[in-house]
């Protein structure tokens, strides 16, 4: 069958729930049951072996992790290790993010251990890895707000749940904000907590109880294990994340600006979520004068959150900050600090069939791509050689959420042009992206016939998005149409559950 | 059949579950699932009239309450007055607790509007006219710990939850520490909100998006309504609590801590939990002095929180205090502003079946009584005279749950004696009850063989609790057995949800 934005999809897939094409309206939600024996005994366990001994480890069973600790993680690879040594085959592992960090598991994938992989984002030799085919099972690729969808609903059945934190009690009262791992908010892990049925807390840093301030609760806790250390300081955030320096991306950053200001969002009240990209940044930094200027304040910005939205939270630019998870040091020391800096579960950020979420609430999103399509559909998962190296993390939920979202890339990328008649993976689709802006001009989506009428008046380079493609073919020529194989060794769910792509073995 | 404090049950109870006596063990618990409508409407409602017509109303449904307004609550009013209106039957009224100021839904227990009631805590008229057999249906008398068992075993289904907010924004985000209305934390709603089918919020303080503490957020709620008053802040919460002046309660607290000093209980990180009556403001008074003294520090002192708890936690006597409602202004806004004053949910407070909660990690907590009878066994539901004039709160999940439960109480009240044969109800059972005080001595729970070895040397009053009651009677005399029908008008679970006694309903 093909769904709504055109893709082919399989009536079935092997080791996948029963495929429901995007583009089919969902009505109903419903959080799931979950039984588990009642805990009477010491949570405290002394070891990694007396963990393992106690946990109801079995073939087949999901285990899950959150992405907190980033390229920094130390605890999925430590995990898995004891898995392995163990024995255990079949495992689905539900992951947040898969980094770089965690290529250890490759030989897991390779001989069994590990058979589906459930993520929302995943670079480095891992993703390759599976592109190439080597997972037995399957790859879920879900976004930020799909994955607790999928969670609560029972869609993933989480067995155990390994919880990462930078400080516990001995109940299991954890927060993200003390000690030498710090990683800020830990909202990733929240579904996770509350819905799998054994969960377990690893800190390298024990406090007395109650820990101060709570943010996953005793309530859910079987086990505490403390090792020495849970993660690399240096891979969980950044010292500081940085500007552009890059002309270009700072003329695309110019150019965004210049076209928010006429559509009539930036106003008292506003509210706005950018990633922490260079070129985002440099959107950020023009915003944060325009409004100082304009002399506004805003409602909150949101998502994974930097030094630069701190300053502007500081500086009374916005009223809050909803942080899902924090990007660089400054974003950690004000969410320990700032009342204002709230933070939120992946839940309360995204999943789309909660009774509301805080993408739903926005007014504008910045968004990257690597690939664009004429019809505004988007890929944040493939390379443009088929390997996967991204994934949705937030990008379908803000732009399905934000009344606008704005897709900002350099024209063409590695002598490649970033516009393109078909793209080789849909992450996001074109329904949901309403402008696309590179530093050679503006398309709007034809369907925001509203914001074509707004800015048509003005001396902003207005293109259509095939213009901007032809532009850019005629400097690199039209580039090859990648082969991949007919294998499917992944399905692209878009935040509902619907399947919007499916991902196939790269075999060159 | 005889449950395990010899109280006999009834095998079936006519309108309620599965009867389990209490002394049944409970390996296993479910946390229910529910399916609801995705929400894709708008959440603001313009009056309670139009909120009414979009609200899923039927007859035989069960709506929901918390009492975090307590005797200054206008909503239960509010919103039943207009069910009532609109002429549906048969509904199951779960409320925290139930306060004189409730007396206006008298008429429609009478007229069958209302059929069932759950609650944790009733006094006033309609405790009285329940007792009296008013209820066509069933009371259920619950713990705090064991509402929120129930509501997310799904063994209370609730249709639509009713949240008075102090504070809320157009999208349901709430908290109880801004606005006329103000309360402090909101803990016993957190379930109803998590479980309930259709959440609706009402609120006199609507403030723009988004809320600031958030304390229960937008994904579960449906709607928003906005009312003039949502309650009278003079009977909210009291302008100050007060340590009693009667010296027989003083004396009575003194011998409390002449005692708590021996048990070894009192040390660095100690935990505490008392009431805000004013026998147990004196205990804690003479606790402050006595920590002070030995210049330790306690871990947390939890439960409701007075302005007492919070000097005590200023001056550093304690880290930490757990709050699951705000018994005064000193309270709230402590919780407002200290970030050492920790809200907790009612199931975080004292669900049983939850992996671990509050109330487990307690070590001395100071309660009140009734009733006490030769066994221990503790009555805090129905006055001499048989009638309901309180119920558990958190009685019986702190005895359970604390290392050391201490009743104290005078050892006559109204010319009759509190310790008895056999009293009217049972609340908590004496196996989970290690002392009695009162102005004349200290009776140990003979269970309690360490406590008796720990003191046997002082000078202090140590009696057996036969003793102290033959030393009541020599006062007061021997009491009559009331006499109550043999018609059951209510069950009492105890917090795991085992049924440890029933009511019967007063005729005289």
């Amino acid at each position: 069958m093909k769904n709504s934005v055109l893709r082919e999809i399989p009536d079935e897939i092997k080791g996948y729930k029963k495929v429901v094409p995007y583009g089919t309206k969902i009505d109903e939600y419903e959080k799931a049951s979950r039984k588990y024996k009642i805990k009477y005994d010491e949570k405290i366990v002394k070891s990694m072996d007396e963990l393992m001994d106690k946990l109801p480890l079995k073939d087949g069973m999901t285990i899950s992790f959150h992405h907190h600790l980033r390229n920094g993680d130390f605890i999925m690879n430590m995990v898995m290790e004891e898995i392995h040594k163990r024995g255990f085959k079949d495992i689905t592992l539900a992951a947040s993010a898969i980094f770089p960090v965690h290529s250890f598991i490759i030989p897991l994938i390779e001989d069994g251990t590990i058979i589906n992989i459930y993520t929302d984002y995943m670079t480095g030799r891992v993703a390759e890895a599976v592109s190439r085919g080597k997972l037995k099972g399957l790859l879920v690729m879900q976004s930020h707000g799909g994955r607790p969808r999928a969670v609560e609903s029972g869609e993933i059945k989480i067995d155990i749940a390994f919880i990462a934190a930078p400080s516990s009690d001995d109940k299991g009262n954890i927060n993200g904000v003390l000690g030498k791992s710090s990683c800020g908010t830990i909202g990733y892990a929240f579904s996770d907590a509350e819905y799998a049925k054994c969960v377990v807390i690893i800190t390298d840093n024990l406090v007395p109880y109650p820990n101060n301030p709570i943010e996953i609760d005793e309530t859910r806790v079987d086990y505490v294990l403390t090792v020495d250390s849970i993660g690399d300081p240096k891979g969980i955030v950044s010292g500081s994340t940085v500007i552009t320096r890059d002309p270009v991306g700072l003329k695309i950053a110019k150019l965004t600006m210049d076209f928010l200001k006429l559509t009539g969002y930036i106003k008292e009240g506003f509210s706005f979520q950018t990633g922490a990209g260079g070129t985002s940044l440099a959107v950020a930094n023009e915003l944060k004068n325009y409004i100082k200027k304009l002399n506004i304040k805003g409602s909150f910005a949101s998502g994974g959150i930097t030094g630069y939205l701190v300053d502007m939270l500081e500086e009374g630019l916005f009223k809050n900050l909803f942080d899902v998870q924090c990007f660089d040091l400054k974003a950690v020391e004000s969410y320990r600090n700032n009342s204002n800096h709230q933070s939120m579960t992946a839940s309360m950020y995204g999943n789309p069939h909660n009774k509301g979420c805080v993408v739903d609430n926005l007014d504008v999103v910045i968004l990257g791509a690597t690939e664009i399509d004429t019809n505004f559909n988007v890929n944040v998962i493939t390379d443009s050689n088929g390997i996967i190296m991204g994934g949705s993390g937030g990008h379908c939920d803000t732009a399905q959420g934000a009344k606008l979202s704005v897709v900002v890339s350099t024209l063409t990328r590695a002598r490649l042009p970033i516009i393109r008649d078909e793209i080789i993976t849909i992450t996001t689709p074109g329904e949901t992206v309403d402008v696309f802006i590179c530093e050679r001009g503006i398309a709007i989506n034809p369907l925001r016939q509203d914001l074509i009428d707004k800015v048509k008046d003005s001396n902003l380079p207005l293109y259509k998005i095939e213009e901007l493609k032809d532009l850019a073919e005629s400097i690199t020529g039209v580039p090859d149409k990648i082969k991949l194989s007919d294998d499917i060794i992944g399905v692209v769910e878009y935040r509902d559950g619907t399947v919007i792509d499916v991902l196939r073995k790269v075999e060159f």
